[in-house]
């Protein structure tokens, strides 16, 4: 089907907003009139720079309070439809989007309305145009998609259809079942727009929360089918009114609104799923290098090899691989020591990093060797690589040495803080391409200020976000890496006897925790004396620490789970942030 | 009154809060048990640090969930009370907040619940302490404050009491008119936040969107009438969660915080209120005051004066009257060219000065040489310098000539673009300190992002704040100063005449203006021709054109008002910020 994109989706002048468009593949585009009048240039050169660009003109929007009006007030309505129509012959926009009415003025009467519309779309038809009639929620007196409906069969003019938008029917709960109902022919247009869990004033929701499909938590593919059901055959077209899209990189978000859309029309062969971490990458500067050697030393990791061509080292514990890589800082390179690579023990990489190319991931920049492991990798949303690896695979591109070490195990989590602008975004990619699911969202209350953390998990892969809550993209959160162990007192012991420097927890904390929860005294005693945190979930246990800060940016934390606890111990972050705060 | 403030509603460690309370002259505060858990003092020594500031540590809280339970759940409440009140003790925190419960296994039983307080309360007494009861918006059987009385009346034991929050009780539009019933010595506390106007999931809107007291739209004032009114005693508390507070400076906020209240329980001598500007004064270097030089002397402005001891000189025409400073730039100094003060033509400006000292504003550091007018000056929280002076006055400071130039009549508004985080501290400064209303408020989309503009006037002294919305505290929007004209026409075509660059407005802006308004085609012809904007209100019409930036973050306008038209023409700042842009 062919995609488009409404213009006030996108940000900047209308020329970078189309460039942006047709740089992401989409075949048309929504004009909203407030771009067309802040434009310099004139209706016919609009369209013949969308034509240069492969981009059609879908529709033109908003044409509001067109219906259901006293006499004196419709005259004005079609003084102003005239000039539209004659607009839209120059920009070669087919039709126009008719908002239901909101004003105070609007008349309880749809034999008004309809009558109306029907001129309206006489009108139209005269400069070969139509108008597809929308049911805004907040409409004064038509707000669902079925009164519109009825107005449109009413005033039953070949010009005149209905246009749905998802954001419309389902902020209202409304059961889209009913579309299936609609001729397809009569649906002359498709709005799709996604928005998170929020509760709130609809319009203000409308107009601040939008977001892509996949990104909140409408079921649109549910609403798709039944759109398609009816025998629509127009665009899927993504009108969205959202505070960071408006100031974002248009080329960003027209990449992340085709992904959304490539998704929700899915094609492509299923991702095949990671199951764990093969490593993680750390990029270190000279000094952090050592310091990195000397804390992974002490945690008991051995080096275990160094790449046959580039100045990269293997540490190996358990299943816990963590590679340090002192290439000069590449263009993904933040701080001083920063996770750059993800590494993905996934069962099918070639498919994996195929599905990823197709849902936009650039391919990530690097040499490789003659012999080496040519590993599918891709750079996402928020600059992360991610290797997809076959378990084992990229190991031969080292020479090694066997493992000391037995305390920790593998690679629990890895903690990532991309800008806040870019959390959806990052997301998206991550639950798509490579197929991991929302399994965490939380607030949480770091001394300066709220954080979100949302966590995206398949199997034993296990990723998490922080980013700061308000006016805040720019996020010095840092990240860590969370390694696994099979006896958290025994590690925590074997730290303090090998000097790792952890973090002290305040004796605060345990009163508290001896209150509220049913452990008993002694237990509660043993957590505070190894500086453990507890958690509990229904289903099992938490037990973490935390290794000192590398470098600003990023730390280390040690975790034990038991039973079925799937999540990252939230309700201790105030303190693991307060104590580090200090 | 004493007066207190919530440690959540601040930013930082629990050290931090402290500091910054007792510096902006706080008594009190409200100890969040979160920031006790996470502080690595334990409660004897958070007294110490309290009773060196000279705070009081006058409640703890929350305590969640404790009343209207089965008596196995009831049993664990009274086990983390015991554990509460140990440390109330060591803290030397009087009263317990318990919130409403709002657990699915709380019982819809107010016996119950009168009963279970009624223990909690005896057993607070043995510590010699006392529980205040308060109503959640959102709890699960109690939800408002007469609820929450009636439980208190049913336990009737002397250390239960209730507390009040005007945002639980607000933001249901319960009539707080009641509160005059309950007996004073029976509300054992009193919180008091403010919020804006918008409508959304109460729990989401009391944690993210609470703000200080005349920040919002709450009629607080009428409020504490009625508390002040039932025999309340003790103090006003300020528990406002806020997404901007928690992450901004602190001792910024407890100062916002402590105006907030000065000006609640005022006793001040009102504000003077300002009826124009006498001058504005741009900081420039060197560099830019050639550019500025260049655009007032075509604007028609005349070089009218030298300040006797300083490098600043007055420019004047009709009553618009600007000072170019050349001074070295101070401490807030943002740009090559910057509005740094504002002359306020006050009726008394020794009144208005210590007024806005009083609400905390600090001096603005000048020199003053022997003989000059020594005018109330204060630094304003978006870092302005605020001159109070009587008409005229000042002027003696400069050897003055006589103005040419009759284009021109004064200075119509100022446009400034404040950090987006201070906004709400810098309009509630200039409302209570000046005495300016909020005259408009609109959201304008920007190509690169939407902005909030905010305007705050007294009779001709207008001024104009715009911020961006969203994850963006800086703000690159620029600042302005609008000329006031009586005759656009005449002003455009001189303008024209002496090469003033002025910003082209697109055709588009004019086509759709003929179609939108009843204007005469040659009426819009002749708007086009000279690019003035246009904008109509129910009282009067605007008419506007821009000159081109003199630096990156300042630019001029020349504006014409008929009738009573009182905004600013938001309409057509997106027409205007899209030409800007390019």
């Amino acid at each position: 089907m062919r995609r488009s994109i409404a213009t006030v989706s996108l940000s900047g002048t209308l020329a970078e907003k189309l460039s942006a468009a047709a740089a992401a593949g989409f075949d048309g585009v929504e004009l909203f009139e407030n771009d067309l009048i802040a434009c310099p240039f004139g209706p016919k050169e609009i369209r013949r720079r969308a034509d240069d660009l492969g981009l059609t003109i879908d529709l033109y929007q908003p044409f509001r309070d067109a219906e259901a009006l006293p006499a004196e007030l419709y005259a004005k309505v079609l003084r102003r439809a005239d000039h539209v129509f004659e607009v839209m012959e120059q920009l070669g926009a087919p039709t126009l989007l008719s908002c239901s009415n909101v004003s105070d003025q609007a008349v309880d009467d749809d034999a008004l309305a309809a009558d109306q519309l029907r001129t309206l779309a006489e009108r139209a038809a005269g400069h070969g145009l139509t108008i597809a009639y929308e049911a805004l929620a907040w409409g004064r007196h038509v707000n669902d998609y079925a009164h519109s409906w009825r107005i449109v069969q009413a005033a039953d003019h070949p010009a005149l259809g209905i246009c749905l938008d998802s954001f419309h029917i389902l902020t209202r709960d409304t059961d889209p079942a009913g579309i299936r109902d609609i001729p397809g022919d009569k649906i002359f247009y498709l709005q799709l727009a996604d928005a998170p869990g929020l509760r709130m004033d609809t319009l203000h929701f409308s107009r601040h929360y939008r977001c892509f499909p996949g990104q909140g938590v409408f079921d649109l593919t549910g609403f798709l089918e039944h759109v398609l059901a009816a025998g629509y055959q127009g665009p899927l077209s993504l009108e969205i009114f959202n505070d960071v899209f408006r100031r974002s990189d248009a080329e960003r978000t027209a990449v992340d609104a085709m992904r959304s859309l490539i998704v929700l029309g899915e094609t492509l062969p299923g991702p095949s799923r990671p199951h764990g971490y093969a490593f993680t990458e750390i990029t270190v500067d000279a000094l952090s290098e050592q310091t990195a050697t000397d804390m992974l030393s002490r945690m008991g990791f051995t080096r275990t090899g160094a790449h046959h061509s580039k100045p990269v080292h293997l540490w190996e514990q358990g299943e816990a691989r963590i590679l340090l890589n002192r290439t000069h800082p590449g263009t993904w390179q933040r701080a001083a020591a920063a996770v750059t690579v993800l590494g993905v023990d996934d069962p099918d990489p070639q498919t994996s990093g195929a599905r990823a190319r197709a849902l936009l991931a650039p391919p990530a920049p690097r040499a490789i060797a003659p012999g080496e492991a040519s590993l599918p990798a891709v750079i996402a949303p928020d600059e992360t690589a991610v290797f997809f690896c076959r378990p084992g695979d990229w190991l031969a591109d080292f020479t090694r040495i066997a493992a000391d070490g037995a305390l920790l195990t593998g690679i629990d989590h890895v903690s990532l803080s991309p800008r806040a602008d870019r959390l959806d975004e990052t997301l998206l990619f991550f639950e798509t391409a490579l197929g991991l699911r929302l399994s965490s969202d939380e607030e949480i209350a770091d001394p300066y200020g709220l954080l979100r953390s949302k966590a995206v998990t398949h199997d034993d892969f296990r990723l998490v976000f922080n980013v700061p809550i308000g006016d805040q993209p720019d996020n010095e959160n840092g990240q860590h890496i969370a390694f696994g162990c099979a006896d958290i007192f025994a590690t925590a012991a074997a730290f303090a006897d090998r000097e790792v420097p952890t973090l002290a927890i305040p004796q605060n904390y345990y009163d508290h925790l001896a209150a509220r929860t049913d452990l008993e005294p002694a237990a509660v005693r043993r957590l505070g004396e190894h500086g453990i945190l507890y958690d509990r979930g229904a289903d099992g246990e938490y037990f973490h620490f935390y290794v000192k800060a590398l470098s600003p940016g990023l730390f280390f934390e040690i975790v034990q789970r038991t039973g079925g606890y799937d999540g990252f111990g939230a309700p201790n972050a105030p303190v693991r942030r307060a104590m580090q705060a200090r």
